[in-house]
């Protein structure tokens, strides 16, 4: 039974929620360079979010593939601009990637289907 | 004694050579795939550079840093934009990026004052 | 609840048609030479699917274990064989390893009794 | 529906049975390796027990997470020792750690609460 | 012809100052983070820096197992300390760690003799 | 100034009889377990030194690599068998294991060339 966009993006705010507030504060600090890295400088937020993408492939991470695809979306990346990056993680990383790649397509396209329906 | 990069890049091209003068053709396949993933398409040859550098970064691959360097400076990249790129691959990869990081800045440098002096 | 080997299989090759079908060719050329890579010639097939389930276990990823364990099966390796591989992978890769040896043991049993049955 | 502390110990140790009665002698003895280096020594095991938690995060292998957690809770570990632990891994591997540091911190407060319920 | 300590560490001050000197002001923060995670708290320094060569080694990174080694003995560590810490590196990351760990042995041994000398 | 494979072979030995001589008895298991993984048993040794090749290249390790070429040699593994395995190992991780793949090559040809001088 896979879970969906939404409960996966609730999971995350839940649990980040929780480190954020245990009051342990080097945690925020990392949390906050973190969230800066992907903000639109010299280079457009969508090609962070794209390099950030290209990056969790290869680490082979599909929680970081998630958010970064979800991301992506929002910041108006194509598919075909998916696609591309997909290869070049799939080209860096190899064969072990392609657990990766179906997981991300997998996610592409519930996000794009969602997209969808909240454009009608 | 560090190597300069005219020796780098001979020594990459000089065993690249040997690999596919090998006479097994699977090798000349995939070096045609990798060589094809970073050609301009719907995402721009520099965009694809950096992104293919950020990879080489987490994955800390030095011999790939230096080419993706090389290769991003030639398609334009400027010094904020890999800084930006830098920054992203060492906020997904932490610390254990840092030495990558400098030799990164290392390289970079010598590429940048090698334009200067072919631009003069 | 554990997925079955059936279901693992069917979830595997369903992605895959959907990756292969997406219109992105490049993933086709990469599929390609990854199937060609575990065909026999100077070494048997057998030996390459036991060299590429050694490589997923020290790299981590069980999906691909549960490829190469179920492919090396089809490919006539034993027991015995399957228990050697493990034991290099484990060996290199020490006891990080240890959890995708458990996933790994478990995918053998049940790919082993599979085959009883359908010998019966 | 997530895996209770006491299925995922009972897994574990249903697995590691079978892999140590499996005949195959060679995994008994890396098994005894990996028990030993754990024992305190000239550090403490407690040490010994949140050094492996942090090399099983920057791993990012979530089951080895689970049993560090477990076991340095047992060794007397607080709630603060531990954060301090999370962080050294966080800083040392990035922000792709981070949804291993969800994986710690839920596992964390599950067996924290499962210890004030056995003190009560 | 090996690297002396001295300029081991030389150059990573020197390359860690014009990091910190390009003007990208996320580096410093970055680089702040990281030198406060090893500081004394819950847990004292010597045994953070021992747990950061523990993942170092696990990760195969040999500029961060010089760096926690030479930190290591400046906050106390002993050879034996640093023995077992060694181990539990060894055990987690398998054989692929015994190139580090005879790059830690080497470097070990080189600053006990140092410090002998300074304290004579 | 590249290191010749006496070198190589020289300084390996040099630094395990260090680790092997410590005292710290942990070092010598784990390195006597590491040797009879490669026994041959129900695979031959060269099979296994090709599989420890193999994953050496996709966890990228330069002296692993180096080793296991040597031993594969020495156990009778030819050019070709010694070029597939390269290639499923270059499949599986990707143009990362690219640079790993010409020190393979150099090591490879190195070791042939002795091999031919020995045998006039």
């Amino acid at each position: 039974m896979k879970k969906t966009i939404t409960e996966t993006r609730k999971y995350r705010l839940d649990m980040n929620d929780k480190i954020l507030n245990s009051g342990f504060k080097e945690f925020n600090k990392f949390f906050a360079l973190d969230n800066k890295a992907y903000i639109g400088g010299a280079l457009p937020a969508k090609t962070k979010e794209l390099m950030g993408l290209a990056a969790s492939m290869v680490l082979r991470c599909n929680d970081c593939i998630f958010y970064h695809v979800d991301r992506s979306v929002t910041e108006g990346a194509s598919k075909e601009e998916l696609y591309e990056t997909f290869n070049v993680a799939l080209i860096v990383g190899g064969s072990i990637v392609i657990p990766h790649l179906r997981y991300a397509f997998d996610v592409m396209e519930d996000i794009f289907k969602e997209d969808d329906k909240n454009n009608k």
